[in-house]
């Protein structure tokens, strides 16, 4: 039977005002968790997260993370975990989100002051963190609220973890989750996470897989300081030049991985699968639209979306040491460090791509017959995720999207990685779903953030009417 | 018959002290030219000199460069011209040096305060613009000084040009060295210039050539901002892939350059060079030393010089617009603009140069078969400089360095460029000599730059003696 929600609907139509003063209020803390100097306030915005979870009715903990590695007179922000309702007939679903930001100054480029929530005339609200991702955050808390105003009984028990250094790192968190998801955590039945974004603009998704990535460093050394090439030119192995040449050999024009075996990594596309890209609500106009060019790799969509999603792909991002200013300096840099990373995928394992990546490398470099010095390392690694998007609680949100918005969602994957994600997964044992709210013109991370208003009052109905379905939903464990 | 220089040189080392005083307060003025706010010190540099060289009696006028290009709230400093003696049965000569200094810090790393002239207990005069270029600049004034207090008559006319701008690309000095030519300088029947360095630090030297140098910027873009690798790795051409690949094809590790009919252009050696190479004081342990590193291209001496001084080379310098800072960014950068010059030898052409490096730029662009945009231009560009050491400004020279240090000096080339060494051949039509005063190892433009004072005073003794020389030398346009 189809839940009732018709009169917790209307509540929020009620409140969307009251809802948009509290995204205004958490908007203008600056919880920038990159920036010393804005610690207080993201330890401030933590608070002001407890003293409106503990108003509502919720039972509330500041936990806190010890030191920042590497900043020891710096205090991490606490974890704000709570938990609304204890009955044990009820099944209990663990949330997440992230209540620092991105930084942001109005010089970047901003047209409104960034830590101002500005709505204008077509209800976008401009403002940092306002999608990412204050306004998920607080459609968890509104949901309550709209519920006890509409006195409709909540379907289930809310754990809530809300961590506040995501955008630095997320620093201290897994083992924070991994101790406590036999304690705290321990009721959980299924877990929602809603810091992503819709992969356009008209049609909502639920995403169950994300990319890995394995960020690698290339050293090259010889001079025992910077040269002039006016001197130098001519008579010594130049670490630029041999750099260049070893980067040349990763990847190709086409986004081919040019590293043998790698490709060999990848689960194969079955039947099942390819035939779920075809009706994803995307285009290559949609593309060409976020890219700024047409420059895409592929004419269709389908191979487009299987680029970004299911395929990994290798990125060169840099070089550190170079000369890397405007203008014409005549330098032999003496030390260069390539920075690249592989976004993987099913079945890539981190270990066999580390291997694949350095036996390549100290191939090509040998190659070369330099006199200079060669390091390759991993930087960092993350590993893919995917779920099933057939467990219950992917099918009960499915019919909470069909409720609130009149279609079926897009199932979707990611190209990025959201670590998080697999740490609950694997912490917890439970299904995780992601349960974007906001946009793909959202613009988390980049000047003019914004969250259309239509996205945040209709995403706190969706929280809620999630909740309803996945109380219902008979269990499996697809 | 040789001449008298007995006095002069007797003056030279009874006035030492004070030449050594007169380069202390030089020293004492931080005339650098690349900070705006020393300019009014670069100006008082140049009015120091003016003054010192009208107590010596000579004839000195400030020429006005008019506003700095790019800066207009700026005045460049003034080129200090002076002349010195008017007799027209004497040969007129021209000598040009720079009053301006690199910029320098103590908390750079250097060992004292880099404007205050620290001479230690080895005879090292440590102090920012001691050998680069007050330390030769003053040499003149020595000269006619120490000439007038041994009542030694001065053996030429002497022109002078002093500019305050060589550091900063030597603004405004072309211009005023042609205007000049048929007027300020228009006697001059050779030029002098001491503003290089001595191959090693034992034995001197003439220096009859240097390398040009064309630079490139290879620009490529795609999307309209930069990307997130996550989101779009796999989806879209990457610039900094197709750069990567681009420079990889234009030098190997070897130091060949791959652009098709760069070295046809060269030069072809001849026996009678090939044979000047053995002779020169230089091993591979002062390559080693200097590099600091054992990295050196080739095993042998005579092939280095060669490499450094009569074939071209080709050096990476960097990318702009690529992640450049330590630590991890998956960024895709929209647009990113690799740098790479070639150091020109005879008989290659700017525009020859330009056409075969366009050419092949685009044609590699061309190979990657991507959506990209790519742009390839030349940045600046300055000829080599080859004079004949066989005319008798040169063999003049090599007369004075044996009477003065007892031995014929190395004929050398260097691998940088002068400019202003070509401009002067160009605007007067007459030979050019670079008579260095310092050895390789006074670092001009890096920390605890000096002079030693055994350079300082000899070398003042060989500008006197090689004008004595130069004067009665017979005429030959070798
Ligand atoms: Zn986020
Ligand atoms: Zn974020
Ligand atoms: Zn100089
Ligand atoms: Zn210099």
């Amino acid at each position: 039977m189809a839940p009732q929600l018709d009169s917790y609907f209307k509540q929020v139509d009620t409140l969307a005002e009251s809802f948009i003063d509290r995204l205004r209020k958490a908007v203008a803390i600056p919880s920038i968790s990159a920036a010393d100097e804005h610690r207080p306030d993201v330890v401030k915005m933590g608070e002001f997260l407890a003293s409106e979870l503990r108003n509502l009715g919720a039972h509330v903990e500041l936990r806190p993370l010890g030191k920042q590695p590497h900043k020891e007179h710096l205090e991490l922000p606490p974890v704000v975990v709570a938990r609304y309702g204890e009955d044990p007939k009820k099944r209990t679903i663990l949330v997440y989100g992230h209540y620092d930001v991105q930084p942001a100054l109005k010089e970047d480029g901003w047209a409104t002051e960034p830590f101002t929530l500005s709505v204008d005339d077509k209800g976008r609200m401009y403002g940092r963190g306002s999608t990412d991702d204050k306004g998920p955050v607080l459609g968890w808390l509104n949901a309550i609220e709209a519920h006890q105003k509409a006195g409709v009984d909540f379907p289930v028990n809310l754990l809530m973890c809300f961590e506040g250094m995501e955008e630095y790192g997320s620093e201290g968190l897994d083992d924070f989750i991994n101790e406590e998801a036999k304690k705290f955590f321990k009721d959980a039945d299924a877990v929602c996470i809603s810091d992503n974004y819709w992969l356009g603009t008209e049609k909502p998704c639920l995403t169950y897989g994300l990319r890995g990535c394995s960020y690698y460093s290339i050293e090259i050394s010889g001079p025992g300081q910077d040269l002039h090439s006016g001197v130098f030119g001519g008579t010594a192995h130049e670490p630029m030049t041999d750099l260049v040449r070893v980067m040349g050999t990763l990847v190709d024009t086409a986004g081919n991985i040019l590293i043998p075996g790698i490709n060999d990594l990848v689960a194969p596309m079955t039947d099942d699968e390819k035939s779920l890209y075809g009706g994803i609500a995307f285009t290559m106009d949609n593309l060409y639209e976020s890219l700024g060019s047409k420059t895409g790799l592929f004419a269709d969509k389908e191979r487009t979306l299987m680029g970004r999603w299911r395929y990994p792909s290798l990125s060169i991002h840099g070089v550190e040491g170079a000369f890397s200013a405007p203008g014409a300096k005549t330098v032999i840099p003496a030390k260069v460090v390539g920075k690249f990373s592989i976004r993987t995928v099913p079945d890539m394992e981190i270990e066999d791509v580390d291997k694949l990546v350095y036996d390549h490398v100290n191939k090509a470099f040998a190659a070369l017959g330099s006199k200079n010095n060669m390091k390759v390392w991993l930087q960092h690694a993350g590993k893919w995720w995917v779920a099933s998007p057939k467990h219950w609680n992917f099918t009960a949100a499915g019919k909470a999207v069909e409720r609130v918005w009149g279609v079926k969602p897009d199932l979707t994957r990611e190209g990025g990685s959201i670590p998080v994600t697999l740490t609950f997964e694997q912490a917890t044992g439970k299904n995780v779903l992601l349960l974007p709210m906001g946009s793909s013109t959202d613009a988390a991370h980049s000047i003019n953030e914004k969250l259309d208003k239509r996205n945040y009052i209709e995403g706190i109905k969706l929280l809620g009417a999630y909740l309803h379905y996945v109380a219902e939903e008979p269990t499996n464990e697809a």
